[in-house]
């Protein structure tokens, strides 16, 4: 098929539809969120049989990716239980901020809105095809989903009972729209019609969107890599430096939000670093590390200016020691992703210094970067973690899909 | 000299003192702010005699450009005042918003963060490159200016006071750079350099903007025409309509923010359009207008589509009878420019329809289009009026060249 007319296509129909989504109230909405999780849950089957198809056909595909796109009966209920969560989650789209009166006489607040179009770009996992039509439906945009070509038979048999659940709530089907080709050239064009869409939303490796990025002509709401580190300042309780470090770490090697670089206050090195080093050994992470770390603790190995630079995502952390909390921030704004960085301190002027001064999406005191995630921080649900600087840092939930306008009462005011 | 390589070092500069801007204090800023105010005061001969170069070297322009273009005692002295003015408003960053405690025991709220670097693309105007250094600073940005070729003599000029009240606060010189060179690559590799600048803002007509858009690969608060519409609904009261209509047509025609369409409900079409269209005429405003407005009004002459596309900056309106709320709706969604648009009425459910369903940067009841204004809104000064959707949508202050971060305080807490 010609992709350029068909995708032309999908974006006239997103752009016509998303007024009408814009305008749902939030019971339309919910009724829609609801009839989709219940068609998921009724038709699980269908869902599993096409995942099983798109597996059979993935037979040379690594495992790791094979495993993110396997559905199971209980991955496919976590599917609709997001869905339901969704749905009850507050509705957005028409929150009024504080009116103020001005000098003219006039009123000024703002109304939030949708943003209108997004385009979802991911890879592997189905269940993306779920979660980021119900967060996108609720926050009153239409969206165009493209997943990836290995799971193209699951999220097509997603998106049709999505269809089902749109329309028997009497909102537009094409309000959640799947592009159905695994032609890359439509990823080429999603990313280039500004007139159709108006953000974009990229899931997935660092290779995928650093390509998008350096294509796209669509604004982003981009999620790059997670370097993520945790300073171990000189005033530290050794025990929560401990708990920490071994959680942000050790829970899980493969997120974004795991830390992957360890700084110590020189002054401290010699009291925290040795149980620390000693606990990460024992769970089997190779320590790569500084000279003066070296000393310390002879599992280390020496490390490269590139493994300060580098997110693992597996059982390697990199450790340097610092002449303190200057040299910390400095290195973290240097080598970091500013994704998420935690400060370890009883220090009260430090831990505000951190705060302000650390350049990083999250920025924490005394806690484990594994919080940095849209269900800890309260959003109900995240389409995504953005590292960008505009518009939203960090977990983007409802708000981060919205945006507001200006809205004005008078009664009958004219300027001077 | 080589472009890009000049370019190169100018976004290398501000990258690096962006960090110190960042982390200056208000007391720091508003020194700053205050002393380069001062020296435009104490060398306005100075800024004239430069700006007299450039106008002499700008023969062959239109009046119109020269108009903009020209400085006088009394334009330095308001530029100055601007400058303070920024001095006097509250600073953005650092403000913490709301922390709340979540069920893991985290503390969690957002910071409001300064953007990093900020590039602005202008025309004519010197005055721009005070307010917009100003602007820039106290939102904790560094920035590049690039104003036009035919100001160059007069941005030097202010430039060169902006870095002496810098640096007599202590402050990076390059804080704030004024690209030195007329040549034309130097936009195009501004609009391009995403390793250095965080974000464009582009001010100008709507020929720069869009040449701007095409080639950007830099994230733009970009402000488009503004083709604003007054709609006069079935319950308008005459006087309110009669008083807002010549307000926001006729105070200035030159501005964003002036009406260029104007909208009637038939039912009300024969009791409020004759005194409008008669104020209108009498002040020498053509108006273009549907067949249903001409059999009402002798004055006006056919309007084509493009009437209601277009954003005159003229004494021009266009005029149509519209069927009522909902045609009024679809027409300013489908003609307007996503700027700002207001209605007369008062009936409470179209009022609140409007406010919803318009999806412009401003919506506005029973007020002129005129009040879409920074200052009106109360930001205290505008760096510009967005037309985007994401980050920010209508006049942009120092809100709008700030961000958010997220911040985490806690106890020692793990992830479960």
């Amino acid at each position: 098929m010609d992709i350029e007319s068909y995708m032309n296509a999908v974006g006239q129909r997103a752009r016509e539809v998303s007024r009408l989504v814009a305008r749902a109230d939030s019971q339309t909405k919910n009724r829609a969120l609801l009839n989709i999780a219940a068609a998921i849950r009724k038709n699980s089957a269908a869902i599993l049989a096409a995942n099983q198809r798109d597996i059979d056909r993935s037979a040379g595909l690594e495992p790791a990716m094979i495993d993110r796109l396997a559905l199971s009966e209980k991955s496919v209920g976590l599917m609709a239980e997001g869905v339901e969560q969704v749905a009850s989650l507050p509705d957005p789209v028409g929150e009024i901020g504080e009116m103020k009166y001005r000098p003219s006489g006039i009123q000024v607040g703002r109304m939030r809105v949708p943003l209108g179009v997004v385009g979802i770009i991911y890879e592997s996992r189905p269940n993306v095809t779920a979660d980021a039509a119900a967060l996108c439906l609720k926050a009153g945009n239409a969206c165009i989903l493209r997943g990836g070509s290995e799971a193209i038979e699951s999220n097509r048999a997603i998106a049709a009972l999505i269809h089902e659940g749109l329309s028997s709530a009497g909102l537009p089907a094409h309000a959640v729209q799947v592009v159905d080709t695994t032609d890359r050239a439509a990823v080429g064009r999603l990313i280039t019609m500004r007139e159709y869409v108006d953000v974009i939303v990229p899931r997935g490796g660092k290779g995928l969107i650093s390509r998008l990025l350096a294509e796209s002509r669509v604004p982003m709401i981009q999620h790059l890599e997670g370097n993520c580190h945790v300073y171990l300042d000189e005033s530290a309780d050794a025990q929560k430096a401990l708990k920490i470090v071994e959680n942000a770490k050790t829970q899980r090697y493969g997120t974004c939000n795991t830390a992957e670089s360890l700084l110590v206050a020189r002054p401290a090195a010699a009291r925290l670093l040795p149980p620390v080093a000693a606990m990460l050994t024992a769970r089997g992470v190779e320590i790569r590390a500084c000279a003066g770390t070296r000393a310390l603790v002879s599992a280390a190995v020496p490390a490269t200016g590139e493994d300060y630079a580098a997110e693992f995502l597996a059982p390697v952390i990199s450790v340097k020691i610092v002449a303190g909390l200057d040299e910390a921030i400095d290195h973290i704004n240097a080598y970091g992703s500013h994704h998420t960085d935690a400060i370890v301190t009883e220090d009260y002027s430090n831990a505000l210094r951190f705060l302000r001064e650390v350049d990083s999406a999250s920025v924490m005191v005394n806690a484990s970067t594994r919080f940095a995630d849209g269900f800890e921080y309260g959003l109900g649900a995240e389409i995504g973690i953005s590292t960008d600087r505009l518009h939203a840092r960090g977990p983007v939930g409802l708000e981060g899909l919205t945006s507001q306008k200006w809205i004005v009462l008078g009664t009958g005011q004219v300027r001077e």
